[in-house]
């Protein structure tokens, strides 16, 4: 969820959540992070969404944020462990990166120096150790303009697509990258506000009852959370970048 | 705390946590972070540990662990914000490291090259970078021993500390690294167990009646939490290592 105000998440993790292990088999952990202002909260468990008393906090609790990654795990690759549950948290340039990552990535073994080293044993979290490595041996010590990042996200991505399912989200503060392998929808809520139901579970909101005009909400997910809405698909191998709720044009190549 | 078994903090922390705004000043934000596994659980928050839902959850969700390390702040440097609370978590050598301080460094402002940079603004956040930074100089991409890492930091805190008060932890995996300033006190509670009472809450609990025989549990703070235990000060300059609810032997230098 990329916002231009700080929104909660209740209502959209309330239904992602039931797919952590009730109206979908991603029961192998879960985790959620949300930016606030420079730091991070990070919540992530083993246990399946549906039965952990951490995302019934979650639930009741509306932390608001303008960025935030949720992730429920089925394990391809690693067991069932906290090390192995996305989103991953690291540095660079003085920054948190969120990471999410849907599918599974076959042989992707790329040489890792010293400065990002993995903890658990998925794919996914070699995939974003490699990319903050490549990020800052291309920029150094000084961080790049979100039109540099997004050029060489667009240059490093697909090196890693080909290695199999690569749908992801990485996210520094205000910016949300998502990339499509194969399956990535995206929805942009703006006055005037509609009343969203989800699809997993038997719950509707107005959001016009709890917004302003002036708010602007992105919401990105692998399969689309309501039913009376229209979610815009991503085609194969798109990358793109969200800031304060909206879609950004592409960078001049 | 540092244990044998992994042990909840429920009692330790439901003490500590009326500290954070309740029975003393520390009401600037507050943190846990648990290691399960290679896997850390990290919370912190912005508000006063007596008023955090977070907090709440942590008194009533008895997550176990061998090792663990709390946090309440009191602004001294930084202002009240998520990315200044402790305690702070970043990777080395594939492992993460969590890190507390209590205390307040005068101009220490070490050079910090790329590799690990704060995100928040505190003196804090600032030693954890410096620290790691050079640990990683001296031992390159291959972990030390114990021993080795128990010597390098003896020789690195001590110029850290010359600037002011540096009351530390230090924790990866299952070694627990406690350096004292100016005020640190620890507790190794074990077979026989006892009753222990709160000092900051009318609250105590038979420990004798939730463990076995074997567990070790050792509890470091820098102000005792119960009223009817021994505990042990440390001397001021002291760096003592935990591992398995037990003090190490300091190595030969």
């Amino acid at each position: 969820m990329n916002c231009n105000v700080p929104t909660d998440i209740v209502f959209s993790f309330t239904g992602f959540a039931m797919r952590g292990g009730q109206t979908d088999t991603h029961h192998d952990g879960w985790g959620i992070a949300f930016f606030e202002g420079a730091g991070v909260r990070h919540f992530v468990d083993h246990q399946a969404a549906i039965a952990s008393p951490v995302a019934e906090l979650i639930k009741r609790y509306p932390i608001k944020s303008r960025n935030v990654i949720a992730h429920i795990r089925k394990a391809t690759q690693g067991q069932v462990a906290l090390e192995n549950c996305h989103p991953f948290v690291r540095e660079l340039w003085g920054r948190y990166w969120v990471f999410a990552h849907n599918g599974d990535l076959k042989e992707f073994n790329p040489v890792l120096s010293g400065s990002y080293r993995p903890v658990g044993c998925t794919d996914s979290e070699r995939a974003f150790c490699y990319l903050l490595q490549e990020l800052h041996a291309r920029f150094g010590d000084a961080p790049p303009g979100l039109p540099q990042l997004h050029l060489a996200l667009a240059e490093l991505l697909p090196a890693i697509a080909a290695h199999g399912t690569f749908n992801m989200m990485l996210l520094s503060g205000e910016a949300l990258f998502a990339h499509c392998s194969t399956s990535l929808h995206y929805l942009v809520r703006q006055h005037p506000f509609p009343t969203a139901k989800l699809s997993d579970e038997d719950l509707s909101v107005d959001f016009s009852q709890v917004t302003t005009p002036q708010d602007r909400v992105a919401v990105i997910v692998t399969q689309p959370l309501t039913t009376n809405e229209q979610w815009t698909a991503f085609a194969p191998g798109e990358l793109k970048l969200f800031v304060d709720g909206a879609v950004q044009e592409a960078p001049a190549t």
